[in-house]
């Protein structure tokens, strides 16, 4: 069964916004066995929807629409939805209203007659109710085709997919079982794994796909298998990530969830039941969001200091003054004095912090930008790491927040 | 001139990653004239990327191609585009062997056969260099349309972008001037703006679009305007503007660049010489990262405690073990103290705090979620306020970081 997932909307296409819905619906697709097998972003235009709808049809077999569905003129969505559907009948639904009014109610809003509009939907629509907003959804089924149009605002959209949408599709198809299998691996270039596990690949089923995922030092194996019967893919799943534990065992750091490094730290330190904080500078939060983002990182996760500047450095941490001055703000001895300040004000086990310089910089001699110095210490060990990360400033950043969990990784492991 | 932006790779499509390329090729084509009419995310299969080349090669004036780049087996892009171009001939490119030769040296790594296929292209093929990885760009130019493909690694893409692919662009074709125009507001709804600026929207000339763009409690309202004479569009948008100025003055916080908060903020801290320091619960180092986001900065933000548990709050902050018994954790009381206590340990003209339940919980009738207090402190005043962010989660951890900085801005102007 393959879907395709089409957004509209100039604000994706002109670069206003990061189209993170249609990612978010993809995982969900593929976790009840449909393949998404295209994303179109296209433009508030009749005649562009009219085209993509006609497109789509012709590929998938269930086509999901995000945007285009608020009050107002520039929404115009519903409209080529009806005249695609050669629908002219236009049905008010009463509970849409009166769950309207409710909404505008509890913020003491009035409820304005422009706001009707949004319960009046296509003849052929199935109305799906959006608990979370005021545009309803819809499901058409013509053709042997579903079409579900859905508002773009993120959480009415994932309270529509997750409510209506997705029962809906098990319910209207028989669907095959997808399973991804993806292994993180550290320290070696895509080429050299390709190298080393060349006749693996070669000799995998038809039905399982290896995919390299390359990204700031790390590289992601990711498996793909497809099929009616849940227990055989899975099965062969598992037995061909064995095979690769086998084979390029050094370099493997986890498996999917577990694989990402936040996640592995976390586990890590509850076993151990130790506690960690960090001292960031030239990531500004970065490090503790990332940690934050975890469930349960209360449980090992203290705090987090960002000092940006010298002074705060001194303050907050208790950096000496002059080791700022003999060595400048970012240095070895810096970071480390750094890190002895957050574990020791926050009373954890062990801390990390950084300190660089992430650029950019006016001057174009300058040697420092992308220097970054990680300093880890626990209660027996103190280390600090020199890194130079190159530019540009998005890179120098991201890779220092991912160097530091490795870091962190090892060295509590 | 229209463009469209096709990414290659399974990755996209079941949701492992966010497509963030095409959000900023589509700003920088947008900057130089180019208008995106379309951007597709297909799969890693030769016969759906043939499908997908036809379709653009008839809707626009160029393609632009990232993804499947790599040295690996599951990148077949360049193979599919050599045969859509019917260029059986392949060339070595021995500037790309040395470049690759040198990279590796530089890191330790041997030269491998297999990366000389990266050297090779099809004939057709004008080489863009890549000087931040292995994989060279392809520029094609063929029956009136330009193929450009690139690798999908984004500091890899945004180098060959800037310095290759808009310069050539501009050389080949006459292009239009696209100017957008956003205005920010806040605390009314879409449909109730629509209704105050329903003639100005009527009259609107032609060549002139209006987007609403509605997200967690602000409206940016976008003006587009296409053209061939540059004098007359920015004159004409900048008329509409001063327009919707006069006709919802105080709902509007500012414009373009400068509508962002955090820039607002960064503008009026700096202007007013004022520095400040945050202490955050819930929101985990969000309104720090926001805060930093921002060049410069670090004139005056001064740094950030993110106090996860009671304990850091006591601790780091000084909040009283008396206060979170009585009132808990999250309370009017608690964000008033760690404001202060940040300001103080800071020594910032002011501070800004958030406490609060972003939930999930498992028990249903947990009326504290969604609930969250924002406490703001200068040296003449100290504020506090209460919210319902509601839920999910991620909603109320967002809608607390923009009224965090929305109440910051009201507060130092």
């Amino acid at each position: 069964m393959n879907a395709e997932i089409i957004t509209i909307g100039d604000e994706i296409l002109i670069g206003q916004i990061v189209d993170t819905n249609s990612q978010w619906i993809g995982q969900q697709l593929n976790k009840i066995g449909v393949s998404v097998y295209q994303i179109s972003s296209i433009q508030d235009d009749k005649q562009h929807i009219l085209n993509a709808f006609k497109e789509a049809q012709e590929r998938v077999d269930i086509v999901i629409i995000t945007g285009g569905l608020g009050p107002t003129k520039d929404d115009i969505t519903k409209k080529t939805i009806a005249e695609f559907f050669n629908d002219d009948k236009v049905v008010e639904h009463p509970e849409v209203v009166e769950h309207i009014k409710g909404l505008f109610k509890r913020i003491n809003y009035p409820f304005r007659e422009v706001q009707r509009a949004q319960a009046q939907l296509p003849s052929k629509a199935i109305l799906l109710m959006n608990n979370f907003g005021t545009a309803p959804g819809m499901w058409f089924y013509e053709n042997e085709t579903v079409f579900v149009s859905l508002p773009g605002v993120p959480y009415e959209m994932k309270g529509l997919i997750t409510n209506e949408v997705l029962p809906r599709i098990q319910k209207q198809f028989k669907l095959p079982f997808i399973l991804h299998k993806t292994i993180m691996t550290y320290g070696q270039g895509e080429s050299m794994i390709a190298e080393r596990i060349e006749d693996f690949e070669n000799n995998l089923p038809t039905y399982i796909k290896l995919a390299y995922l390359p990204s700031f030092g790390r590289v992601r194996l990711r498996l793909s298998a497809k099929g009616e019967n849940k227990e055989i893919i899975e099965t062969a799943l598992h037995e061909k990530v064995d095979e690769l534990y086998q084979l390029i065992p050094e370099i493997i750091t986890g498996l999917d969830d577990d694989s990402s490094l936040e996640k592995r730290v976390g586990v890590l330190l509850k076993k151990s039941n130790r506690t960690i904080s960090t001292a960031e500078s030239l990531t500004g939060g970065k490090i503790a969001a990332t940690l934050v983002s975890i469930a349960g990182s209360s449980a090992y996760y203290k705090g987090s200091f960002v000092t940006y500047s010298a002074e705060t450095k001194i303050n907050l941490l208790g950096v000496s003054a002059e080791t700022i001055k003999k060595y400048t703000v970012a240095s070895k001895e810096v970071a480390l004095e750094m890190a002895r300040g957050a574990k020791e004000k926050l009373q954890t086990d062990c801390a990390i912090a950084v300190t660089g310089n992430a650029g950019p910089t006016t001057d174009h001699n300058d040697k420092s930008v992308g220097v970054v110095f990680i300093a880890f210490i626990s209660d027996d060990k103190e280390i600090v790491q020199e890194f130079n990360f190159g530019q540009p400033r998005e890179k120098v950043i991201n890779r220092t927040v991912s160097k530091s969990l490795e870091i962190l990784q090892k060295e509590i492991l």
